[in-house]
């Protein structure tokens, strides 16, 4: 594919020398029908808070099945009456869930799932950055997803802004689903392969990064009267078609992402000097928009 | 420097292979008080919210003194009196000030400093991170700074979490020092060597990063009445002794220093099945603290 991909924009370079570059809002706006993928109302997780936020997660089942079939299979029985969001640690995750050590787990659900913390890179269509990383050999994207990958045939979802993974206790643990945490700041990729990524807030993470920080280790919340009360956790398949939201992520192996990424890397904006010649793998985040009525 | 210390690392690996490796943390705290500079009270920027909230800021005066200068006279001017935070935009920036482009600006202030963007690398002890950035041909750190440097003699603060910029129009305008912004999200390194970064946020930054986001273009909040008043922005070295902060960094020429990025790159507490081996140059902040009673 990749070859395919470059020959493309070495002919579109030489077939027209745009005199302004666009930049990549406008790429992103002017990109084709075809140039986006419908997210399925059976991976997007919505978290409706107490306070009336909404925050809306893109589950990855192509990199950790078991885990987002837990998932899953927790939302459908409404396993997450009463949760709550008890831990803001600033800089690094906000996390939410409902006692999962204690509270009984539904039928279908893998207590102990394994290690999905990476894949085999073979079936991923990736789009190498281009870039160095400083963490894998390579990074770059693949099925709409950040990831990175070594030289051993594994690939993993890479920790951005905004990356889902499951919490989990000591290895060999590895969580079941009902504890989970998004990523509120500089991205943690030393937590690369040691947690299983699930998904990516798609929708509404200000309604978590802006929280109240915890005060205790590791950002908990010291009284429980702190805690950040879940209204309901559903998947967006169990709501009543008209509250349902539907969004859309753009292909990674469209030309529209590879233009967008191109124009990431060297910004010419007007307030731009220097662009980078560079980025990094989640200063690239793969766009994701509302579906289009229709 | 570098082979010394190089060489004293395999000399401490050959003598003492450390049963359990420290932790980053673990690190910091055991450094010996030999690894600690303190911050002059002059290079301290105090940002008290009406809130109650306090920010401290570290000026860096080694890569931005123009502006650095600028900052000092603005604060022993009063120049913030009645200055507020007026944008915050999630996963990138606050910002902060107080109408620079309207309101008089104090004897001594220069209204258009130079393009400090970067700086000679001659002169500054590097600490090269040892693995590849995205953005530069080589990162690391100096001076107690986070920096990336270019093939031609050329350095820059790189624009990580807590990050301190000077806001400013579309070039050649570089701002006067007198609009602010802090880092709250991954770091935006396509910014690096398009502004001038002046110092980081070394103690407060929840009270910026927890900010309710505003909703207009760019994270500007609609309304003045959302507008996050300032009660006093002062250099320490204003404040009355008793109230005056006093802050140290961890020289980042140390065997301490050096010992805490190993530790960064190849996590191997507990929690960790695969350390990275990698780190990037904003996911191993310099250490800080508050100087000991003494």
């Amino acid at each position: 594919m990749l070859p395919i991909l470059a020959l493309a924009a070495l002919a579109q370079a030489a077939a027209a020398q745009p005199e302004t570059p666009k930049t990549p809002t406008e790429i992103v706006a002017e990109a084709p029908a075809g140039a986006w993928r419908d997210i399925p109302a059976d991976e997007l997780l919505v978290v409706d808070l107490q306070n009336g936020g909404r925050v809306v997660v893109q589950l990855a089942p192509e990199f950790a099945p078991v885990h987002v079939a837990n998932i899953q299979a927790l939302a459908r029985a409404n396993w997450w009456d009463g949760a709550a969001i008890y831990r803001v640690q600033d800089n690094y995750v906000v996390q939410w869930g409902n006692n999962e050590s204690e509270r009984p787990l539904p039928a279908g659900v893998v207590e102990r799932p394994p290690a999905e913390y990476s894949r085999p890179l073979q079936g991923l269509r990736v789009r190498p950055l281009g870039y160095p990383d400083s963490y894998a050999p390579e990074a770059g994207h693949a099925l709409g997803w950040p990831v990175a990958w070594d030289g051993q045939g594994r690939a993993n979802l890479t920790h951005c802004y905004a990356s889902v993974g499951v919490g989990r206790g000591l290895s060999p643990d590895t969580g079941t689903g009902g504890e989970l945490y998004a990523v509120i700041g500089h991205s943690p990729r030393h937590l690369d392969r040691n947690i299983a990524v699930v998904g990516r807030v798609v929708e509404g993470i200000e309604h978590m990064s802006a929280l109240p920080r915890g005060t205790e280790a590791l950002g908990f919340y010291e009284e429980e009267s702190q805690h950040v009360p879940l209204a309901r956790v559903a998947l967006a398949s169990q709501l009543p078609e008209a509250e349902r939201p539907s969004f859309q992520f753009m292909d990674t192996a469209s030309a529209a992402f590879d233009s967008y990424v191109r124009a990431r890397a060297n910004r010419q904006d007007a307030f731009f000097i220097r662009p980078a010649g560079g980025v990094d793998v989640c200063n690239a985040p793969v766009p994701v928009r509302r579906a289009p009525a229709g």
